[in-house]
């Protein structure tokens, strides 16, 4: 028996569309590339997005064409994006930190008809499309009088493109399940490979994040969104924003500590969103000019773990709160966030600070959960780690163009990260899956040994891998880079160890190197070290093996098989 | 071109799931019907609610099969709530509140196969079951040691109904657009009507109201559930309340003053909601006591439109924010809410009050809008009252076993009330469509004239009704129940409400009457009135008439044609 209430089809469009109707004249402020600021609305925006999509269909768009965007958040920017999806084609967001050659690739892969760039990357574009034979056409986001020397008549400026267009164009009336996002993971090995959300997906996930205890965006806040929108849709807040009707700032080009706490300030922001660098380049500022934070209340920070320096600088010295988050592009990209729960909003904020430098807790239609090699649920014990496992409608279950599924027979995506679950529900990042150390059928978490190392006086960097062993599989090799003009032996580095990580989780041996390789984003590149140390034979006495772990001693985080 | 995301339903028993799974050890306290108060969990709810779907089937009910609660709140109904859904079978909950004849009317049209009653109501259901052949078994809401002399064996008792039982039953596995629950509506006219709420349709009701500028529950809070949940879903708070794992407090059969008051201090809730009808109860309670309200932040306050002393008394005294809601059976029933806006939430409160009395605004997922009788979109200008039509995926399309759609060519649904929309999108009822007067084309709020003519020194009471009017199709006819031995003439009545409405609306006559006849809810029966005075006839010469209207002179609320 079916119930009998509406068929109204979950599409992102109707969230313009409500923004449009409820909160028409909210504010939509953004800096500009051309440079000032430019203030528009909800209202203002809906009319703008119309107009693209009608541009787009005298382009010969159809439902279901994949329409690029290579640009900074601004308003024209989110007026793009859904003008591409109210009409029911695929907004492709291009990721302009990748590789000129990364980037057509994977515009050539999704088969993108037009790409709608900044000017910023117009030259860019301009250089390299060849590479993507799909594009036909080039669309500027900046007008006429913006249009750089030399640049070919063929290429649209966007203002001069929408100009005088009727706002008339028909939105939605498909599928839920249509297509409306495309973004591709830059993945650290193979191809990038790409997640293509639905409306439905999209929509839900706006539902999820809007929830008190999740982003808990209100209509009289304003919000600030660093994270780029061509970075799993800005954390959602392209819809989320609209959705509640908040005044939304977009910060265009222009992301250092200067100009960001410009606009924090200018437009009185009590809410945003970025990955720990931004908030640490902010801090960074405010300690030089000694300026303060004034009007925000809360900001989300995800993308890497949060260093407590930021949580406790914001808490001690702005009255901010900080919530950590996780999510991945195959999640929309909200997984888990570390709201305080009861059982720990009663304590102190020393106290609350270990659980809030975890990565949090899953929403209502999120479910995660640990598995070990054997495919065993673990325990929520803080301790135990395993792969994480996630499930639920803004989840992937396939990539673009690829036939095979990305979940498993339970419906779960597994992540690539290994994580704990404490017995609140917080979940915390341990390891990426391919770093973890597998010796004698238990878990070595890479992460936690070179956290701990890089704390060594003598360390510049620290760097942990599992490397070739003849009876367990893997022993970890400790490889450290020393600060300048400073010498030390190995054994410092293994008494530094001593008792801070279960014995058996001892490096094997300890190689000084000039060099640890980072990749795009900073993190240390364990895929080249890998490849270094290929070749690399143990010392044939290692001191401690799982075999000879002391009955008793406290052992932290293994899988039990 | 389809998303890629994952295949998720959203059924309600993923909703008790997330609760056992994440918010296992929250409780839900219940003031049991045989007295004391039972405290439980989310995760013993959730075992329990699955022993109630082994029983279930094992009573021979399968997918689609409409089993009906007559209860009060408490942790059992809850759990035979989730039981019923779980298993793609239908939750009917009968209103307990009507006459037992209805009762059994509608429990029979529903062809309810079980009843599930408390103690309270099982003489009810053995007197007048007969009358509802459908209706196979009776299941009592309590244990074996409290089955009332006399009752058969065939009764069964809940808890000894389902102790032993496997909590293995699946759940969920069907479309989302599975029926999931039954609410007759009790309309003034006709025949009552069976709204058959979807899983889905459910689920996003819950996802609607958690967003934070509506119910905004947190996993903090402690929220008591006064409204039945026999009532519209407990405005969703049986479910939305495990989705964030909230405490959760049930106050079964006693609702009075004290008994409410005790439980918001012992259990410390945060929020609650309930009729205006309970909070002035609990209102009087305190004023009697000199008690105090320590732990509440917010009340939402739905079903009637809410006294202004009663916002005053919980702002003034208790520090306690009132938020206004308006919703129906067929709205799920939330439909707006009058959470403060950034245009308002500057303001005093004294400034705000106008607004907080409202009904408030349409969350994302809610479309409202104000028609005229010639089918014209009417201005939000807090002036101008139309029809309140309401659209989207938590409103009804049509009733249990009728084929007609109750909606129009445009999706909306018409709510059979009058309202105003305020440039800040507040909307307010003005009336009942049918208690409308149509005055020569143009709509007279019956309601306004008898608030303001109530507010009299001399009125006990008052009412207007449309009469018969052959020029003017209508004109407003006021009834007044004098206080005890007082007198008055119809002239005090009509020079009272000279300057407070607009001429033209001013009643054709004054009937000064011993009996003004209410409703079953409390409000003023309307119906019994009109045939009351179905054959009167207005005085010849009357004092105004739209045609008469003094030029320039302020028109408020009128509909333009």
């Amino acid at each position: 028996m079916l119930g009998l209430m509406q068929d109204w089809p979950l599409t992102v469009d109707r969230i313009l569309d409500h923004a449009d109707r409820w909160h028409g004249d909210r504010e939509v402020i953004s800096r500009s590339v051309e440079g000032p600021i430019v203030r528009t609305t909800w209202s203002q925006i809906h009319t703008r997005a119309k107009q693209v999509t009608h541009a787009l269909i005298e382009l010969g768009i159809r439902p279901g064409d994949r329409v690029a965007t290579l640009a900074w958040n601004t308003g024209r920017h989110l007026e793009a994006w859904y003008g591409i999806m109210g009409m029911g084609a695929v907004c492709h967001t291009l990721n302009p930190r990748l590789h000129p050659d990364q980037i057509m690739w994977i515009a050539s892969h999704a088969g993108d008809r037009i790409i709608i760039t900044d000017l910023t990357f117009l030259p860019l574009v301009l250089e390299h499309m060849h590479k993507a034979p799909s594009v036909e056409r080039i669309i500027v986001l900046t007008d006429e009088a913006h249009r750089p020397a030399g640049v070919p008549d063929s290429v649209f400026m966007y203002e001069d493109l929408i100009a005088g267009r009727p706002a008339t164009a028909a939105w939605g009336q498909f599928s839920e399940d249509t297509a409306c996002g495309l973004c591709y993971t830059s993945g650290t090995t193979g191809d990038p490979k790409g997640v293509l959300y639905s409306h439905r997906s999209n929509f839900l996930h706006t539902f999820m994040t809007l929830q008190s205890d999740v982003m808990g965006l209100s209509q009289r806040d304003t919000v600030l969104a660093v994270v780029p929108m061509f970075h799993a849709n800005a954390w959602g807040l392209a819809f989320s924003v609209p959705a509640v009707g908040a005044n939304f700032v977009l910060p265009g080009a222009k992301m250092d500590g200067a100009a960001i706490h410009e606009l924090l300030e200018a437009e009185k922001v009590t809410m945003s969103a970025a990955v720990p660098t931004v908030w640490q380049m902010l801090l960074q500022h405010l300690d030089q000019t000694g300026d303060q934070i004034t009007s925000v209340k809360r900001v989300v920070i995800g993308g890497s773990a949060v260093p407590e320096a930021i949580v406790r600088a914001f808490h001690d010295r702005f009255g901010v709160a900080v919530t950590h988050a996780w999510g991945m592009t195959e999640t929309s990209p909200l997984g888990t966030l570390g709201t305080p729960t009861a059982a720990i909003a009663h304590l102190s904020f020393e106290e609350q600070l270990p659980t809030l430098l975890k990565q949090g807790r899953p929403p209502l239609g999120i479910d995660i959960t640990l598995e070990n090699d054997e495919g065993e649920r673990l325990p929520r014990d803080g301790k135990q780690f395993g792969k994480l496992l996630v499930r639920g409608p803004t989840i992937v279950r396939g990539y673009f163009g690829k036939s095979d599924s990305a979940i498993d027979a339970n419906g779960f995506f597994d992540t690539g990260d290994v994580a704990t679950i404490d017995p609140n529900g917080f979940m915390q990042i341990t390891d990426r899956a391919k770093d973890v150390i597998k010796s004698g059928g238990e878990w070595i978490s890479s992460i936690d040994i070179e956290n701990i190392s890089a704390g060594h006086p003598k360390a510049a960097l620290a760097a942990v891998i599992g490397v070739f062993h003849p009876k367990w599989d893997e022993r970890p090799l400790l490889l450290v880079k020393l600060k300048p003009d400073v010498t030390a032996d190995k054994q410092e580095f293994l008494d530094f160890l001593n008792g801070k990580i279960a014995k058996w989780w001892t490096p094997d041996d300890v190689v000084f190197v000039d060099d640890i390789p980072l990749g795009a984003t900073g993190k240390i590149d364990k895929k080249v070290l890998r490849g270094r140390f290929a070749d690399y034979v143990l010392p044939t006495i290692h001191p401690y093996t799982p075999k000879e772990e002391a009955a008793g001693e406290p052992v932290e985080r293994i899988v039990t098989r």
